[in-house]
């Protein structure tokens, strides 16, 4: 079977730390995606919380019901002919792994590699600034684990791509048939 | 527009008392909706469990963030074409009113009127039993609410009609366009 993973349905999973640039480039994705004629969702941590996960915090077990919550529901979508456009910060591995084992091949991880030094300059949500300031705590990347993928489908370095460069890669990719 | 709400994509909500007959219902007609080429997906009550609501319990609180997470789930897929048959006894009105709101019209309310005598003499998962036995409480139509659809979409009493009877008037709502 040669239909792209497009034409078939697909979970393209952002991950990567806070202010790495995961929702710019989903959102751009989506665009694009959409303006093809796709059927496209996009379910970004944020957005899905009034919904389906407004009881969760950022505890390990927390973190990981939000992922497997989420992915879950992209895995019946995207099972569906849907394109699906996740971007959750999702810093644990084994979560991830689970994802792409549901998925049955339906899935591409890709890692959006922007190094913390970067995102906290960043700093979209201020969140780096109110861990500084003794704020907040349990911020991943800085006092809280990130696992980086040990074999992405994709890795996208926001730092040192332009967003266009991102959404070719990613394109490219979602253009091909399935392996 | 005349597409049918199954051409649309559309869910059907099978409310209703435990053992009313809901379950059998759904599966029933996924099966000949699938048949006839649509995408379907069916999340049942219990079904969905591991993914999607193992956090959640039997308090008002709980039923009504089950129905309210399975209810967005079914939106997700609906509006994308699928055709969502979801089995939940989700005994609040509000909760199923909500739902109604967001699905902006490919909502279909079924109601499994079967009364509550009938339901516990099948009493197909010993719910009514163990609830008889002081086992346990806060079973739905015995010693918890179920709030009747003052206006559903269809009525199906289970305890009166075939099951064939019960999905032939499913599908003749859903071969119609929505009003």
């Amino acid at each position: 079977m040669t239909e792209s993973r497009l034409d078939a349905g697909v979970t393209l999973w952002l991950t990567g730390l806070p202010s790495s640039g995961k929702t710019t480039i989903a959102t751009a994705v989506v665009r694009q995606v959409t303006a093809r004629g796709y059927r496209t969702e996009h379910l970004d941590g944020d957005e899905v919380r009034t919904y389906l996960t407004a009881d969760l915090g950022y505890s390990r077990a927390d973190r990981d019901a939000n992922v497997r919550r989420i992915g879950y529901v992209a895995h019946l979508l995207s099972r569906n002919g849907v394109v699906v456009v996740c971007s959750l910060v999702s810093p644990y591995r084994a979560a991830r792994d689970e994802l792409r084992r549901l998925h049955g091949g339906r899935f591409v991880e890709a890692w959006v590699s922007t190094p913390v030094e970067v995102c906290a300059r960043r700093d979209v949500k201020g969140l780096y600034a109110r861990q500084r300031a003794g704020e907040m705590a349990g911020l991943t990347g800085v006092d809280d684990p990130y696992e980086e993928p040990l074999a992405p489908d994709l890795v996208l370095p926001a730092h040192t791509q332009t967003e266009e460069e991102s959404v070719a890669a990613v394109l490219t990719l979602l253009d091909r048939p399935a392996p």
